[in-house]
């Protein structure tokens, strides 16, 4: 069974009532605001963080009421970084649908994010207690530094991997760490397993993000839906491409650096013959394929239940799109 | 004695400790980050949330605390709208300094401004309860709306009064108002000081924004600091515009629009005729006046105190800076 369906079968009435705590928070009388909105529902995504929330309740005891509010806090919190990621990237699509800096403009898209961002923080404090806003508070203040470090590492040709996993691990893996964290700390689990889930939820966010990465390299526009290769029009170095010049020879790294420094619509097909005399994609297919396992280590203290083997079935799955 | 030296005399030591915490919050290891948060410091405003904050506190009961937390808090939301109204308006300077889009570029300050939103619902948070997260964030989802509207209105030569007024209630009054609302209820006031504080922090808001207004359209750079005129520029009405148009003679109106409608760098001096000739700018200064009145009116019911008469005096300061 493909693994979105078995999540359907195991929590879509929570998905269901998460995207109803979503749709009532985000509801304006503002007919500029609501037809930002209503567009933007059009993008919905994967609903990958919702999902890996209440999948960590699910298999650590059971969802409650608080981790539907939570998993709407965390969703709105990704797509105020992709609403602002979008005008970063001057990006015209996203899911096959315009973005609203194209559709309106960037000033809008910058308003629209921080509408999106006030509006979690909002949903957040209708919580009992601060621990929740706490958490998201933090994870979200790491988030905009990994994406500050990524800014400041564009046109860095020699951007190494631990810098590369530093950026990564703050612009992604934070937010999914905190849905392993929040799913096992409000299904009441001990420290041992909370901890745990986070691990899960890190791991899994790195190899989601480097597919993610791989795909922007080599994907198709087609298929996935979004304007691709902005990686290099932003001379945003991901890990094919420093396994590539870390490997290339001296004549070959040069012409590659040559090729990034000035992006244009040909680079990508460009790199093509480099990349076949290389093993970057397999390099890189490892590395995301070793996260993927560490993630599905973390769910061994785990009972045994569906949600469990769904978990382990989304790290495999967020690996495989791509490789 | 001028109302900043009283200010500091007042609650001096208490503004000192909310920069404190202000500083505490927004410390990175990340140079980069560091590098804009020192930077930002240099365009440090002249505190009036925080300030209004604290004298209502003052002027309620006593400072505590959780009322300086929540200063440093407002200030962050403001500095962070600051930053990004900046991107809007494409500002080179800011009380004096290069703003962070002209310093760095248009992505690190859509994402320094997320950083610095993130860091304030982070900081409220370290409170006790969720009763000020949840003001913050009613607040500043209205904040973002006002913002919003005021974008859709753009070169919309009918502005009216009224929307105009709708506008500057939720990008300005909003937050101020919330001042004096948590103020109040931090230093436990009965719910009617509670809500003629908060009325207090609203009508001054509006008075403070009309002055902004006049100040944009008619203020020396030099003396100012900031990049005037944008509001022409972006084809942003504000209240005297909006009062020139309604009474200008059928051929003046239509000649003020078609200055309106194709702004340049001549447009504040073109327009400078036809304000002469006007009441305009004698009945934004009332209106301004009015509501500076009004705020005084809000602390009738309050002990006397010096932190009151300090409040009322930041009401007549708010208008004076311009009329």
């Amino acid at each position: 069974m493909h693994v979105l369906l078995a999540v359907d079968q195991a929590i879509g009435a929570d998905i269901l009532d998460t995207e109803q705590i979503l749709a009532d928070e985000l509801r304006s009388e503002n007919s500029y605001v609501s037809d930002i909105l209503q567009h933007s529902t059009r993008f919905r995504g994967k609903r990958l963080r919702p999902m890996l929330l209440l999948l960590t309740a699910k298999a650590c005891g059971g969802i409650k009421h608080d981790h539907k509010v939570l998993a709407a806090v965390v969703e709105m919190i990704h797509l105020a970084t992709l609403v602002h990621d979008d005008v970063l990237d001057e990006a015209a699509t996203r899911r096959h649908v315009a973005t609203v800096n194209a559709r309106w403009n960037n000033e809008t898209s910058v308003l629209f994010g921080d509408y999106l961002f006030t509006h979690s923080f909002h949903l957040a404090s209708s919580l009992p207690t601060t621990y929740g806003c706490r958490c998201i508070g933090r994870s979200t203040n790491i988030v905009c530094e990994g994406e500050l470090s990524q800014i400041k590492e564009r046109g860095n040709l020699d951007l190494t991997e631990e810098t590369y996993f530093k950026i990564i691990d703050g612009k992604t893996a934070e937010l999914t760490a905190l849905c392993g964290h929040l799913g096992a700390f409000f299904a009441c689990a001990d420290q041992a397993t909370t901890a745990a889930m986070e691990q899960y939820g890190r791991s899994l966010g790195l190899a989601f993000q480097i597919a993610d990465d791989v795909l922007d390299l080599m994907g198709d526009e087609k298929k996935t839906g979004k304007t691709l290769g902005s990686d290099l029009d932003k001379q945003k170095l991901t890990l094919p491409l420093i396994r590539l010049l870390a490997t290339a020879s001296e004549p070959d790294a040069t012409e590659i650096r040559r090729l990034l420094a000035q992006p244009d619509d040909s680079t990508r097909e460009r790199l093509t013959p480099y990349f076949e005399r290389s093993d970057a994609f397999e390099y890189t297919s490892r590395r995301a394929q070793s996260l993927a396992q560490d993630a599905r280590r973390q769910l061994d203290g785990l009972p045994n239940s569906t949600a469990k083997r769904i978990l382990a079935d989304i790290a495999d799955f967020a690996v495989q799109r791509t490789f």
